[in-house]
């Protein structure tokens, strides 16, 4: 509980109905979308302006309270779980598109910033700003950025960082540090903005986003391969890369995630294929349609019982909507759901596909997997009951197994969900000894009081 | 001069023939492509395997040795200036392409692979590595790396730090750090590679590079615009951006430049333009077609006087080895040349372009001026001689007007080049002291001994 003068000095400070202190509001934001316990923070501050924003930072400064900053909580790693004693700062009224300029391909965007809201704003000058992860409806640009986040697109259009042209944002003292320019080329000092993204608010907190945009493609096709067996449809999505192609999405969902779609959305989705592939080009119409007919035949190759193309936009959108819903259609499954993002090498997804599967046997537990196939990055995803001791220990070794498996196939621990508190223990496995000491001295000049989000990625 | 017990030392960590300190080498390595006071290091080393050069940054530490990296020593902001008293890195012999990876479109290399080479190892395998400095015939990955080098193609392919995917780098303290992956999509802890890109070697020291490959596109055409105004063809490239078309390259060069490239190179241009683009589209045949012909119509539209594109490959690789030789042929007209590379958003090229003669007049100075004007980033080229006080005094006057210029339009102080020594005295004016404290910190943690490259970026 805070202390009451503490209390009138942040009322004082940001506007009594911008500070919530209530038990019901320190439940709503003990959480976020990992499984993991809830923390109650002592407070929670809605700053409506930068001015706000730099003030609230100053007086935890000042107490020496730890702040989380969350967007829409959508977190999967524990990113925007707070502290005993913190505070946790609401970034939803900082939600101003401030400028999209055309002229110069760029936007400027306040962190509370809705994504999809932000991509249709761009989408209407016909524009494009490609990252677009799975909780893009309800999900903040901050949020984004503070997670380096990916998307269906990441394939071809790369992640968040690769969009991110400067951030500028308050240091833990709550003064203002400028990074990158509306330029697309910038070297003005140190890339503060390139670590920034993904540092999971460890480091700073966002004022101002510039983003990149680019030109909406001319054209686009999704289509859907159904394939009578799993191996053969992980095989299809190396064999698709290797022949130079690089669609925007390519997406894996197995028979126990098509079974939970379809039964959840009702999009027609083929419920007895062993795995589909579903996957979108774009660009020139020319190439557009010559890339379809390749991965249509690629597909055929390695034993696709059909591939169909999506002949409107409805049905288009009828399919990616269906692919979005996955982790929702799962999740009704089991009261509890883990969602793991390990990466590995494209190379190396029919290995990965065939591991979680045999990992999914031995420790008898289900597992559904989808994901971006195409980039390396699958969502083995475990449904499970956390109540169920035996059970969740038996899920705890199944994600140290497929961790183990994935640094094997010289791939990564996470793809996209970030480090935050559940994976942060594993770091070492993959990096070594010296990157964490880096990592936390670095951590240590820049947060000396250690109040922006203690304990996330490097621990401690 | 370097204490003999030392010198000794080295010699037998590194190898007799791989440690060099007379006078003649201290001389060779004192300089850079800066237009700066050379300082002359005690010592040079060539570590030949990875071992050796973490045993080389070791001794450094133990001994509070300042460490300057060099590669080709192309910087062209003092970069790879050493400090007196100090040790120079070459990393010539660290010169391997470990991997080339055609399934999951990476490679992993040693930093002292030449640029140009490691892009023709790539092409051979029809792939493609797009980032593509000035200097690529001699420059090297470490260094394009250390300074987040730019290039012809970043318009439409990015950068240097688009490119890299991970980055093994000694520590200060000589140990092994981390970052990045194999995996197009990787969020596991801080974006250390990202960091290290651009920072000048004061934050660590590579030891491997993970690079991004693409595929190489199906088809590419170059044209040279040219205009009898100069302020016609810097609003064509802004009108070129504008109308969504993104051009691999989009170049500008002033007629001084003109004139002074075909003496230089004898290839045929037109000595009596006020100004050229040469530009290249690439991608699908059917693409590039259509791109050319709406390039041509708007260059037209803007009052081109001719518009020709290259027909075959030899006559293209002419046009872009006439733009290459740009500074070598600027630089045989006066003993001193100061290339600068302030950028700007794109719509605010001509403006800039503007600027910079008006600068020129005031000032009594040559200045030719080229460059990427499709980033926004130019190269107003001072011609001078540094011997001549009273005209020095008038050059340093031009870039303190230029550099103000360019922050004037929303632009940054250096696009491609680099703060270096040359420049650190101006970061604070673009960004914030805060950032600079921040900086500081950083780098004061991460090599608390100051022997990482000491003085570049945030000076002091």
């Amino acid at each position: 509980m805070i202390e009451k003068g503490l209390l009138s000095e942040f009322q004082r400070t940001l506007g009594r109905e911008n500070v919530f202190h209530e038990q019901v509001d320190r439940l709503s934001y003990s959480y976020d979308a990992a499984v993991l316990d809830p923390v109650l923070p002592d407070l929670i501050v809605r700053p409506v302006s930068s001015e706000a924003l730099g003030r609230a930072i100053r007086l935890c400064n000042e107490n020496s309270l730890p702040i989380t900053v969350r967007g829409a909580g959508t977190n999967l790693s524990g990113g925007t779980i707070p502290l005993p004693g913190g505070v946790v700062i609401l970034t939803s009224a900082l939600n101003r598109i401030l400028e999209i300029n055309e002229a110069d391909l760029y936007a400027i965007v306040e962190p509370g910033v809705v994504t999809a809201r932000f991509a249709a704003a761009v989408e209407a000058k016909n524009l494009f700003y490609p990252p677009d992860p799975g909780s893009q409806a309800v999900s903040t640009l901050g949020g984004n950025a503070a997670e380096n986040a990916g998307g269906l697109r990441g394939l071809r259009y790369g992640v968040t960082r690769d969009y991110v042209m400067g951030i500028e944002f308050f240091d833990s003292y709550g003064e203002l540090v400028k990074a990158g320019a509306r330029t697309v080329k910038c070297v003005t000092g140190y890339n503060l903005g390139g670590l920034l993204v993904g540092s999971e608010g460890t480091l700073g907190i966002f004022n101002r986003i510039t983003l990149k945009l680019i030109p909406m493609p001319a054209a686009k096709k999704a289509m859907m391969a159904v394939f009578g067996d799993v191996r053969k449809a992980s095989e299809a999505v190396a064999l698709i890369i290797a022949n130079r192609i690089v669609p925007v999405t390519l997406e894996f969902m197995d028979n126990f995630t098509i079974r939970a779609v379809e039964d959840f959305s009702h999009v027609g989705l083929p419920i007895d294929a062993a795995a589909l592939l579903l996957i979108e080009v774009d660009g020139h119409p020319v190439q557009v349609a010559e890339d379809a007919a390749r991965v249509d035949e690629l597909c055929r190759r390695m034993g696709a019982m059909s591939v169909r193309v999506a002949e409107t936009a409805e049905e288009r959108d009828k399919v990616w909507e269906a692919r979005r819903s996955a982790l929702s259609a799962l999740s009704r499954v089991r009261p509890t759901t883990v969602l793991e993002d390990a990466t590995v090498p494209r190379s190396k997804i029919p290995d990965m596909v065939a591991a979680i599967e045999e990992i999914g046997n031995k420790f008898s537990l289900k597992i559904g997997t989808f994901g971006h196939a195409g980039d390396g990055n699958l969502h083995p995803t475990i449904l499970t009951d956390r109540r169920d001791a035996e059970e969740w220990t038996r899920v705890e070794h199944a994600i140290d197994a497929i961790f183990e498996k994935a640094l094997g196939f010289g791939g990564t621990l996470s793809g996209e969900h970030g480090i935050g508190l559940a994976k942060s223990r594993f770091l070492e496995n993959e990096t070594s000894r010296a990157t964490i000491t880096y990592s936390r001295r670095l951590k240590a000049a820049l947060d000396p009081k250690n109040i922006l989000n203690p304990g996330k990625i490097i621990g401690g």
